[in-house]
């Protein structure tokens, strides 16, 4: 269930990263990332209400019901910068917002790797390894954004526009932040597993 | 005890619909919401005081600890709502913040139906529907939101008046999550003793 | 453990204090803070690994978690504001932020004897009186940033410097806020060890 639930999560960050290339946020756009949210939400109450049904699981049920619930957050966040994006009218090719797009793709494909990866102890140096790369995704994010926000504070003119990105960019920073949380839970499965 | 820690937070979202409509945050209402706020905590306190001193509880004891959590969040973020106009020195009614307080009214009365219905299996269906309600008023919100924060942003002159007012909304709309989380909880609650 | 991770958390808070009232946050600052951040962050993981591969804990596995969490919290948000305070480019000694980065200070010493003194039911009284003290210090935070927020709007008249401001007085607020959440799991410790 947890492979439907990320690979919800990918195609949302491939979205989201085609649609910061294109610039522009439509109702087409809106709906899309919506039912990408509502179907990634099923997965994520399907896994919470079967856990709950179940009396023996493969991993801590705990962990089970945080990893739900963060692959869940993904998919929320990236919807809510969609809509926000619409919401305050931003139109046009952003080069960073599109740069900062793609890390996040990448550091989503890490998550479903990681995630995937979990059913087997084979795998496990190769679940560490994409673990590994999201927690570095997520220090390149936090170095991009704080760039741009540098760059925003001093060159900016109009407040109201410093308002706007420096929310974007710090929610798109929260989804990398996401991710990381993602590969601790992972790595301490793989731990509980050891 | 839940019944009277949802008690509050009825009177609290209330009380919030009441001063948006006066339009005026003075200190009795700054005191009166902070009271509210210190008798629900106190509530929250004694539930989860009681709960670490238990060992047979009716639901499952992180359930039982995740919904004191909520309720007090609930009463918690109207108050902080409330002190936050005080320091903005916001006055006058704001029509929107009217109808967004009616709607907080409206989730926050069926969170406290969805409570006080899960002792009994025979309410289970009035308590689904409390919580259909209470996802269906977060919907509401949102877009309310998101349509006030776009004519915000299009027709605003004044940046500190967008500061403000975008904080206000998005916290309004964040008493409508946290409502949505306990109806999740209760939800969930509903399943495993099904 | 957990005594060298507090303890990272007052040297964290001690040297906030100190830039604040240099007003200089240059490079070595920020390797410096990041640097107790990192360190803090290894020793919480080696907490959570160890209770991963653990039986039987002194205190209830979810609290450890938690606390180890939530200390965490506290280097991670200094290290926020000090970074922040950098891309934001603020430099002088703003006083009333050198009054707060004391009250930080004196709350994270409260959180540090609260935290040392749990192994013990001898100094339970003790760390009672730590737990009230970071009660009535999150308190004096909330009435500060108030204070500062009011005269920030009603003063201002760069709109860029309010947005600036309002984090950082916002984000140490929520340093006061993580301990008061420590103090609470702590106090829940005590209750189910009496």
């Amino acid at each position: 269930m947890f492979d439907k639930q990320v690979d919800y999560a990918v195609e949302a960050a491939g979205y989201f990263k085609e649609l910061a290339s294109k610039g522009v946020i439509d109702d087409t756009a809106i709906n899309r990332m919506r039912d990408l949210e509502h179907q990634g939400d099923d997965v994520a109450h399907s896994i919470i209400d079967r856990l709950d049904k179940t009396f023996i699981t493969p991993f801590d049920r705990e962990d089970i019901h945080y990893l739900a619930k963060e692959i869940d957050d993904i998919v929320d966040m990236l919807n809510t910068i969609t809509s926000r994006m619409k919401v305050y009218k931003i139109s046009g090719v952003d080069r960073r917002l599109v740069e900062f797009a793609g890390v996040i793709e990448e550091s989503v494909r890490a998550v479903a790797c990681a995630v995937k990866g979990i059913r087997s102890m084979k795998h496990s140096s190769f679940v560490s390894r994409a673990c590994v790369e999201i927690n570095h995704l997520e220090n390149v994010g936090d170095s991009m954004r704080d760039e741009v926000l540098a760059e925003l504070f001093e060159t900016a003119k109009d407040p109201i526009a410093v308002i706007k990105w420096k929310e974007i960019y710090q929610d798109a920073e929260t989804v990398l932040d996401v991710c990381e949380d993602v590969a601790h839970v992972v790595e301490s499965i793989l731990v509980k597993q050891a």
